[in-house]
């Protein structure tokens, strides 16, 4: 499946959002203009951007590049926002690090400098979500949305009140009214509204799209809805940010999470990117999904040879990653199938050996999805899928304050008494 | 009070710790080699780094920071650091954002442009703790230390534990042993010594006082006690990183929290050093300092006209500043009064209403730290202290998830069906 990136420079629209010239259907390639719509009219396919990247000079865009920002806006002549982007209040995420871990990469067997984590923790509320939401923040600007809102389980909610807030929006998110309290504060703190829905994520969902519908819903961005065309394109950083890290280099390898499938499929389409723009050499690449056992619809899909992906009922601690009936699940097929990926998945307490092995090689406390990530490379490195000799990136895509309660076990390794006496007695000295 | 800096270039040392001369005696002046040592010989006194700056051309030192990383590292000249600093495993923080805070300045009556927040959440621990643990690293390391060491309440037992790992040092980090839960994961998880001390934090700083003393403390740095002096010093990189973020300027009033008062005092050095080099035009600066009502030592010295300050017992929300009787006190007083600058505190109360002010006008979720810090801002402004017509920058030096029980109360607006019967009824509409 080719990606759909460049369109003839024919395509206008009333709407300034830099490059993006168009959305296109992901399926049957109809073209319609740039708006607040997220489904082919013709098929129900996803609609995704379609930009017009015609007039740049591979060497002057890098140069443009470097010397742009150290956020996402330094990639904005390649995202769906107007060309002064930098300029307005949003929370500038991106430009995280990318971390060579060589302790981590001892003890999975992979060769020294060969192995890096992309740390997304280090971003304003401390997930990958802020990349996806401030693209969706200008698509809400650019279509005069005044309050934006989301569905959510918690990073999302926390990222689009953050956001909103940032950029003086009125936010509306919407969750299932029993979550943990800490989830809840991190949303409500922001000072917008915050719902909660008496029902579960399925019917925070449902109400979602009956809202858009409706009158009420006038005037709303719903950035995982009806701006998810322009949120999805934030994910595509991922890959600049690593490319770009790595000194204009594509990894051989990288390991990414898969929730919707989202992510991946838009990691792909940047890679796909910098070598159609002759930003990076083109050479092979492989891509590779991780899940948690508890939710793992793509792996199963994948081992099973299957094209389609059979919905799952979730039920694991990797919360962030919980969607059991994941939309972009037939493209993440596809993506790791043609580029010699795979799709694995590891149990709850692998997720927790690898939080605690990331945390104790290299010092980054990542979220459970990091823990599936980085539980999945090392699964894979074992079973001789994925190749220790080549340079291989693993996402982590949030941060383990976020879930702490995954971890609580953890705790003291003493107790004593404050004597020297007592120190020595504990086998400490 | 003169802030001594450059030395003669004919001290010498054994270790590498780049500009780093000598260690200097703040009260007396008295000097030594460097070593892990943090007092006096001849009147007990602080010591501090004194720095041989003397080669430095002030053109070539500018253009040799901007081409730096994007970390403190870029300040390596100007840090007790080896010059090969960036390329040993460490957690390279700081260059956090410096945030034009143009919604919290409408809030306060500042004008437009004039109010900026350091926000040192972004740090990969997510407090400014990484900044000075960073140092002392480097420290233990050209003393040959194999355990980095500390006690703690929160921020720093984390900070140490990541630190270490990523270096590869053991780490022991003693902390009371009745810590809240979620503090205690959050030291834990980077799997180094966390030992419990039954008693209370004054407890816990003597018996790490006397193991230093002891033969089971050889090898070990203490980040807060031994090295000291070098660790205080990463508190500079505020006021470097907040001066360049301005374009080369002196903010005209800068807001910063005090616990032991280390952190106030290292800004003011920064700053003096970089009017020294040339590196800013030598205009005139305020710097204030804020602190919890409920432990208020400093400030209350200060509105007494007192020289000395009187310790108090802690009862505070804001635990991180939480030292009752603070080590740099009078240095604070000295520099807020010589500076035109003042120190204030704020109730519980009004740290809750600043932390929440700051989400939701900036999207920016401080810890009760940085509830202080705009509380002070916002009471200094109300009764003239702080000029609203001047550049100011407050400094927001943790993250609001670390603090989650001072916003407990903060919840859902609203809970409803998933019908829109149910949505209009709120007067969500």
């Amino acid at each position: 499946m080719a990606v759909q990136t460049v369109v003839t420079s024919t395509d206008s629209s009333a709407v300034d959002l830099g490059p993006a010239a168009a959305l296109s259907c992901r399926e049957c390639g109809h073209r319609v203009p740039l708006g607040p719509v997220f489904a082919c009219e013709e098929c129900f396919g996803p609609l995704e951007i379609a930009y017009d990247f015609s007039a740049y000079d591979t060497e002057e865009l890098r140069k443009r590049i470097e010397a742009g920002p150290a956020n996402i806006w330094r990639y904005a002549p390649l995202l769906p926002v107007p060309a002064d982007v930098a300029e307005k209040p949003n929370l500038n995420p991106g430009w995280t690090k990318l971390v060579q871990a060589d302790h981590l990469a001892g003890e999975l067997g992979v060769e020294p400098g060969k192995l890096f984590v992309k740390d997304d923790s280090g971003n304003p509320t401390h997930s990958f979500k802020d990349r996806v939401v401030a693209q969706a923040l200008e698509a809400a600007r650019a279509f005069g949305f005044t309050t934006l809102s989301c569905s959510s389980t918690g990073n999302l909610a926390g990222a689009v009140g953050a956001a909103a807030a940032r950029a003086g929006l009125r936010s509306c998110v919407f969750i299932p009214h029993d979550l943990e309290q800490g989830k809840v504060v991190m949303a409500a703190i922001y000072g917008g509204e915050l719902v909660g829905i008496e029902g579960n994520y399925d019917d925070v969902n449902r109400f979602c799209s009956e809202l858009i519908g409706d009158p009420a819903g006038e005037g709303w961005g719903f950035v995982n809805v009806n701006l998810r065309p322009y949120y999805a394109e934030g994910s595509k950083t991922l890959a600049y940010e690593i490319c770009e890290q790595l000194g204009w280099r594509l990894p051989d390898q990288i390991v990414v999470p898969i929730a919707s499938g989202s992510q991946l499929t838009k990691v792909d389409k940047g890679l796909q990117e910098l070598i159609r723009l002759g930003l990076v050499e083109d050479r092979p690449y492989r891509i590779f999904g991780a899940q948690a056992k508890g939710c793992s619809p793509v792996s199963t899909a994948f081992k099973a040879g299957h094209d389609v992906v059979r919905p799952q009922k979730p039920d694991t601690i990797a919360k962030s990653l919980a969607i059991g009936n994941p939309a972009d699940g037939p493209y993440v097929l596809d993506i790791a199938r043609r580029t010699g990926g795979a799709v694995e998945d590891v149990t709850d307490e692998q997720v927790v050996e690898a939080i605690k092995l990331l945390a104790r090689t290299e010092g980054i406390f990542a979220e459970t999805a990091g823990g599936v990530t980085v539980g999945v490379t090392r699964k894979l490195i074992e079973d001789g899928v994925l190749d220790p000799s080549l340079t291989t990136v693993v996402l982590n895509t949030g941060d383990g304050l976020k879930t702490l309660d995954a971890v609580a076990g953890t705790g003291l390794t003493a107790t004593i008494r404050p004597t020297l006496d007592s120190f020595r007695e504990a086998g400490l000295a």
